[in-house]
Parts: C-alpha cells; sequence; structure tokens
C-alpha cells in the first residue's frame, strides 16, 4: 500500500496540542497528508509544535478546507471515526478497515476522518463517509484522546502496507472520486423525490443508504454516468406523474 | 486473555502529562494496573490529571516502585519495550507480543515496561526484560509518544484477549443470497422499462451492469428491501408517465 496516499482529516479539532500529536502519529507511521477543516487558532504556537516533535512539517504542509466535503472530495474512499456503536449500518474495526484500504489504494486517495474531541463526528457528516470505524474500547474508557485515536488507524494501515508491501499484482479499477459519487446521489435524491420515494421533509436517511450501499460498490465512472442518466430518466417519469396526480 | 493480570510500568516518566495519558490510554483497552518507577513531581497538579481524562482511577491507584525490578517482582512475563533496533536477540513486534501474553497469561501476571521519553530504557534494564518489543513506526520519525507506545501495545493486547485473530473483522454482515438480490433486480427492471430508461427488446445490457455494480456491494436483507420498495415507488411513477404521455 502507498502510505502517501493516505489523507488525514481533522474536522474542527479543539485543542492544537492534539492537532500537533496528531501530526507526530501520522509520521510515526509513515502518513503525511493532513487536512483541517476549520482547525483551532494557536497551531503556530511554540507549546503545540512541541508536540508535533519531529513532524513539524506535516503540519507545516497540512491543507485547509471549510468543509469536510471539500476536504474529501478528491478521495475514492472516505472512512470516518465514531466512538458510537449504534451507527446504522453498523462500524467497522481498524484490521478491517486497514484489509480494505491496501485494497482500495491503488485506486487514488483514502481519507480517513476524525471529529472534534468532545462530541466526534455528527451524524451529516458520518453520512458523508463511505465506511464508519470505531475502535475497540473498553466500556469502562471508551473515550479515545484524539492523536491516540490516529495512531490506532495509522498504525493498522502501515502494517497493511507491509504487509501487502510492492502487491501489484491486482489492478485496481479505475474508481470515482467522493465528489463524483455526490453528483450522481444529488441526481438520484432530486429523482427519488420526483416520484415521492424521499420524505421531502427526511430524505437524508434513504440517501445515506444508497450511499454507503454504492460506496461499497466502489462504482466506476461508466456506472456513475449509468446511475446518472437512470436518475434522469425517473425523474421526468417523476414529474409527468406528479403533474397528472395533482392536476385538476 | 485475562486483561486484568496485565501491568504496564513506566520507568522514570519525566512528564506528568504523559503518565496520565498512559493511564487514559490503558483504560481505553481495559488494562488497569499502573506501576510507576521513580516517577516526576506534579502528578496530583489538575493540568496533568486533566489528561487522565475519565482515568484518574488508574492514576491513583499506581502502585510505587523504587526499581524496575521491584515493579516486576512478581510477573511471570516481563516485556520491555525499545525504539532501538540493534538489540541483541532482535525484537518483537507488538503482534507478535500479544499472541504470547495471550498464551501465557493464565500463568500469572505479565509487565509491559516502558522507558523515559528522551532516552527509553538503557541496557541494564532492557536487560530484566523477557523480551523487547519495538513498534514498527516509520525511520523518518521512529520514536513515539510514551503514551501512544502503551497505547498500541494495551491495543495489541486487547485484542488478543478479544481473541481478534489476524485475519477476522468486525462482524460480518448478513449478505443476501443471489435469489434475493435477482428479486430486487426484477423490481428494478420492470420500473425501469416503466420510465423508458431499458431498451424493452434489450433491457439486460443495463441490468447486468446493474447486477455487478449491486453484487460488488454485498448488500444486506434491509438494502435489497430498500431497492425493491425504491423499485415499486418508481414503476408507479413510471405507469403513470406512460398512461399520460401515450393517452390520445
Amino acid at each position: 500500500m502507498e502510505l502517501s496516499r493516505v489523507e488525514v482529516v481533522l474536522v474542527r479539532p479543539s485543542l492544537p496540542a492534539n492537532v500537533a500529536a496528531a501530526a507526530r502519529a501520522m509520521k510515526n507511521m509513515g502518513l503525511r497528508r493532513l487536512w483541517l477543516v476549520d482547525p483551532p487558532a494557536g497551531l503556530e504556537k511554540p507549546e503545540a509544535r512541541a508536540l508535533a516533535y519531529g513532524s513539524q512539517d506535516v503540519l507545516d504542509g497540512a491543507k485547509r478546507a471549510s468543509s469536510l466535503q471539500e476536504a474529501v472530495a478528491g478521495s475514492v474512499f472516505v472512512a470516518g471515526t465514531t466512538g458510537r456503536d449504534d451507527v446504522r449500518g453498523g462500524t467497522w474495526t481498524p484490521r478491517r478497515l486497514a484489509a480494505e484500504a491496501a485494497r482500495r489504494v491503488g485506486e487514488g486517495r483514502l481519507s480517513l476522518v476524525f471529529g472534534p474531541e468532545a462530541s466526534g463526528l455528527p451524524s451529516r457528516e458520518l453520512d458523508l463517509c463511505h465506511v464508519l470505524v470505531r475502535a475497540p474500547t473498553d466500556a469502562a474508557q471508551p473515550s479515545l484522546n484524539l492523536a491516540q485515536a490516529v495512531l490506532l488507524l495509522a498504525y493498522e494501515l502501515r502494517l497493511a502496507a507491509l504487509g501487502v508491501g510492492e502487491d501489484s499484482s491486482s489492478i485496481a479499477p479505475e474508481a470515482v472520486t467522493a465528489g463524483e459519487l455526490e453528483q450522481a446521489l444529488e441526481d438520484l435524491r432530486g429523482a427519488l423525490l420526483e416520484v415521492g420515494y424521499l420524505d421531502p421533509l427526511n430524505p437524508d436517511h434513504i440517501l445515506t443508504e444508497l450511499r454507503r450501499l454504492l460506496a461499497r460498490a466502489r462504482p466506476t465512472s461508466r456506472e456513475v454516468t449509468l446511475l446518472r442518466g437512470l436518475a434522469r430518466q425517473i425523474a421526468w417519469a417523476g414529474r409527468i406523474a406528479r403533474s397528472r396526480v395533482t392536476a385538476p
């Protein structure tokens, strides 16, 4: 696995110390690409930088984004972390994620997404992830420090990378990015609203299930095009049906 | 493995914050027994205790020893950690250690020994250990933070204790049979014919693509149900639309 293709996305971290410690944990495990979504002030202060011991380059090279969508738009596989054990569709272990990442990294960039320290990722951002990962912590103290969570996932990815080595025997199919998949989902949202399948007040529940299903399938560009064409045709039928049903 | 028999020994840690963060990491992974050999002053200060978030009990229950010998005297198996890759007899990975620990824990207490932040364990203390463990860090930044090192070993021991093997994942999702998937595809065929997306003379081309896509995703029963409901709604809209378009 090429670890250089793995990106860590920290969403609204509140403590500069944790961001710095996460940068060190990344570099410990051979990861270098860091995204910060709405990071706290104070990252440049000496006491924070000290915690990035030997890894200030990772911190300094971090990219900024104003939303999670923006940070993961170029990724083919987006794994979100959560401490919740009641999420729809269940969660993967870090080890399972690593095995999957090793299989998929040939396709493009992978994103590992971590939420704010106190609350974790909210549902609307968990819903943007293709899979959800939960560390097998003890019920007595399930909450991992942010940098510790980064380390665990990076460690498992590193082991998978070392295990897989330079294996390029399986030719990865071209995969679409999260942004392209979102376009297809947006079209499907419009189509399913037209035919009355989605509750206009809460369309996201079903769309999240479709996102998970489609992301697991790793659609090709051709398949995304097919889905979008299909969505257009459904929307057309839905518009006519609705105009007829609601006509006087 | 009974994790209650695993003891973490921190030898001359220099920063109270690291001791506190290590206590949290232990409790995250279900370990409780902490030994401190010649610890720093200041462990009782609020800023240190805050880092033991939810784990102050581990910190407060720590035993003190004046030497490593004393701290490990009651253990049947002593694993020392090192960042050096030139030690006599070589080093084990955390995962190998965990497998061995799972085998040996029935015999009595196990000790995981960590040295001072800056220097690690010196030779005379490494020599007291039964095996040496080294985390597979990257050469560009091999040095793990103390609490991070504790987390990694505790994590591997926890997985071994839970009986999670090398290649196991989380709960395998219930998979549907090929027959169930075909029912959903049959419904989708009907729906897409109704909305005019499929060529009635050759619908199978597109359906084959959808089958590949969905089969790759390994849908759950719930997802198959969702797809079938969606197909019914699309078919309904398609029937109305067609009747309108073809009406005289």
